[in-house]
């Protein structure tokens, strides 16, 4: 039913772009409902892939468009643009490189393949004079990645941070809430849909860094391995540690942040932690599974984006939004691809996971007299000052917890000193240091 | 010192685009260094035109760019892209449809000249074949424009609102603050040079109304008369208000709305007035002379964008932005201007400023028995509820400042009912009403 001659060489820009959704689930349900819905100029839905497709097809998926399991009906001449929703490095990578290979521009939300895979999918989509659209992996809704590539062209970035993880962030903001404890928190989300069964990937940071990755790149152009990325689990947090982190006028939440130094030889810090963070900091302000990024640039300042990081329809919405600027931009290389990525050399940028800050330090022990003494000679040895000692009244003397706040020290020297201090026997369970970020 | 061929039929792309600054006001030079800083790609500052220039070189200004006092030297062949950075309608309408009639694209910070003749100028920008960039227009460096158009392109938006003057936010911010009255955070405000010597613009909402125009016509497709828009001064807002705001877990701030009703004949809603919103709203926690944008769309939700609004550097961010994409696009019709713009027609939606909302109305009286039961029956004739009625103690009889809260209730109405009311002879001076956005 497309008017325009199959195959042909002047596809995009006034023609017609014909879509195959690859991957049926969530996300490719929302973006073939807005498709249908509200159809965007020169787009077109005509084909959508599935294993097992029959299973998956839906009444109000109009009769044109075709479903298929064969993926070689998405190398077929008669699509332009392939929106693969299927995830993981395997086979997503073959499929995209195929796609491309066979002249197509590519769409897709997969964050793991885009940060460690990017910039050869990057370079090869160039090599074709095609596009690949990766909106939708980062964030979800938030533009973020047109943010920071183009609004914020030209400011000179160095630093992003974010609450890049729903899942961590909904578990967070419940403890803060109704101080249920961590365990609690992730069987709610994980009743509610929020947490996947096996939660790992989110809870130990490992979701997050593959989104900084790729905000690293696009906004400090630094192409980073996000296995280099230092990961802190958030389950080490407990209830308590929320009631201590507002005595401090803070809260706690997964923040994942990048950092460029100046210069020629510029250094990058990049790590994903829970933190401390101050009550009227943006990131202590995003409630439930909503993500936001904060970019600091050189001349423009804080610049903050937020909204819903997760989800069929806001992730859809990225999905459609890279569509529509590919079929506007048509065979034109500067679309979603811009020259900032491909200009990051294959190599990766070394990072670096060590910084300077306060950190609270939450001790459970069973209390007798002298730990006071034996913690602060163990701290003072490494010059590390102590800038408060917080103590719950009311407390189990079997089981107390208490908090000693330090004056800003190394993470990595402050990792030493807690080693030393682990010897100790007093301890129930291992302290929990956090960094306070201001 | 640029190596292709003037005029050559082949700019943007991969060629280098020359770019003549017209006006070198603070955003000028911020745009000047930023260019010579950190020289963009395929971008050259070459020109710079002000009245009489001689007062205005500097410097750090290279050599190689020329200085002028005569806009003809901006039209010649070797210039591809005017900045323009006059402000005012006049003569900076004139010069841009010179400069686009001349075959150049165009990047201007001019909200009043966008949102009262953009169309016409997007319009001429693509029939020459030129793109025309307004990124700096609203929101100063806060890439909105851009993360509107193409990073929620694939949403039906729906609502737009935020804080879109810095000043009015400023003045705002410091009276909740410090309890200053109006006219000393203005006064404050002007001596920070935050707010001009005359802040009509800007206290009556005239300044926000202009890029709440260009927020409807880019993010909702209804092009729009600014001056349809209905705006409300913050001029009436008291220390008072504040402190009854606060006992309603709410603050005070200039707020921009557009809402465009679902359907084929869509009602668009607009206005700029002072309101109550939530603490916990994204609304209240803008500071001092920072922006907001906060969308709502049928599928992505809300997403929010915030930054600094105003300032050299951070306008100029966005100009570089838009120069940038001009530069990468080259001729491609689809850069910063879109098919959304152009397709709305060059006659303006009609603006309703009607809606409804609780309210919240502070009166000033000289006390005596009867006044609530006089306020009260007016109210309940034209079937207004009240909410509640709250007093601070210890107030003056002669000079007695209270509030009235109201049930859900259009503003029209609301409006009549407060003509009738001000016929008491009760009143110290006139009610204030504001509307309580949820």
């Amino acid at each position: 039913m497309s008017s325009k001659s199959v195959g042909s060489e002047h596809r995009g820009g006034d023609s017609v772009c014909n879509v195959a959704i690859v991957g049926f689930g969530t996300v490719g349900r929302s973006v073939a409902r807005i498709l249908l819905e509200h159809p965007p100029e020169k787009l077109r839905l005509c084909l959508i892939y599935n294993r097992g497709v029959d299973k998956k097809k839906v009444p109000w998926v109009q009769p044109h468009v075709r479903w298929t399991e064969r993926i070689e009906d998405v190398f077929a001449p008669d699509i332009d643009i392939m929106v693969e929703l299927i995830g993981g490095l395997k086979p997503a990578q073959d499929w995209i490189r195929a796609a491309l290979l066979a002249g197509k521009s590519v769409v897709t939300a997969n964050k793991q393949l885009i940060a460690q895979r990017g910039t050869g999918l990057i370079a090869l989509a160039r090599q074709q004079g095609r596009q690949i659209g990766f909106e939708a992996s980062v964030a979800g809704g938030i533009p973020v990645i047109r943010g920071l590539r183009e609004g914020l062209a030209g400011d000179c970035l160095f630093r992003i941070s974010g609450i890049l993880n729903g899942t961590c962030n909904y578990i967070l903001t419940r403890m803060e809430a109704s101080g249920l404890p961590f365990a609690s928190a992730l069987k709610e989300a994980q009743d509610l849909g929020f947490a996947e069964a096996d939660p790992t990937d989110d809870i130990e940071g490992y979701d997050a860094r593959a989104k900084l990755a790729i905000l690293a790149q696009v906004g400090l152009q630094c192409a980073i391995d996000p296995s280099e990325i230092g990961c802190r689990s958030i389950s080490v947090i407990e209830a308590i540690d929320f009631a201590y982190a507002r005595r401090l006028g803070c809260t706690i939440r997964q923040v994942s942040q990048a950092e460029k130094s100046a210069g020629d030889k510029a250094q990058l810090f990049a790590c994903v932690q829970p933190a401390l963070v101050s009550l009227s900091s943006p990131l202590a302000q995003v409630q439930g599974a909503q993500n936001l990024v904060m970019t600091a640039g050189k001349y423009g300042g804080k610049t903050v984006f937020s909204g819903h990081g997760a989800g069929g329809d806001p992730t859809a919405v990225a999905v459609v939004s890279d569509l529509i600027a590919i079929a506007g931009r048509g065979r034109e290389p500067g679309g979603p691809v811009s020259a900032t990525e491909t200009d990051s050399s294959n190599s990766s940028h070394p990072v670096s996971g060590e910084f300077s800050s306060p950190h609270y330090v939450r001790f459970i022990v069973r209390d007798r007299p002298g730990i006071t003494a034996a913690l602060a000679t163990v701290l003072s040895n490494y010059r590390i000052n102590i800038d408060a000692l917080l103590q719950e009244p009311g407390m189990e003397k079997s089981r107390l917890p208490f908090v000693i706040t330090l004056e800003e020290c190394s993470n990595a020297v402050l990792e030493r000193a807690l080693e030393e201090i682990l010897k100790f026997d007093f301890h129930v369970q291992p302290p929990v240091s956090l960094p306070v970020l201001s």
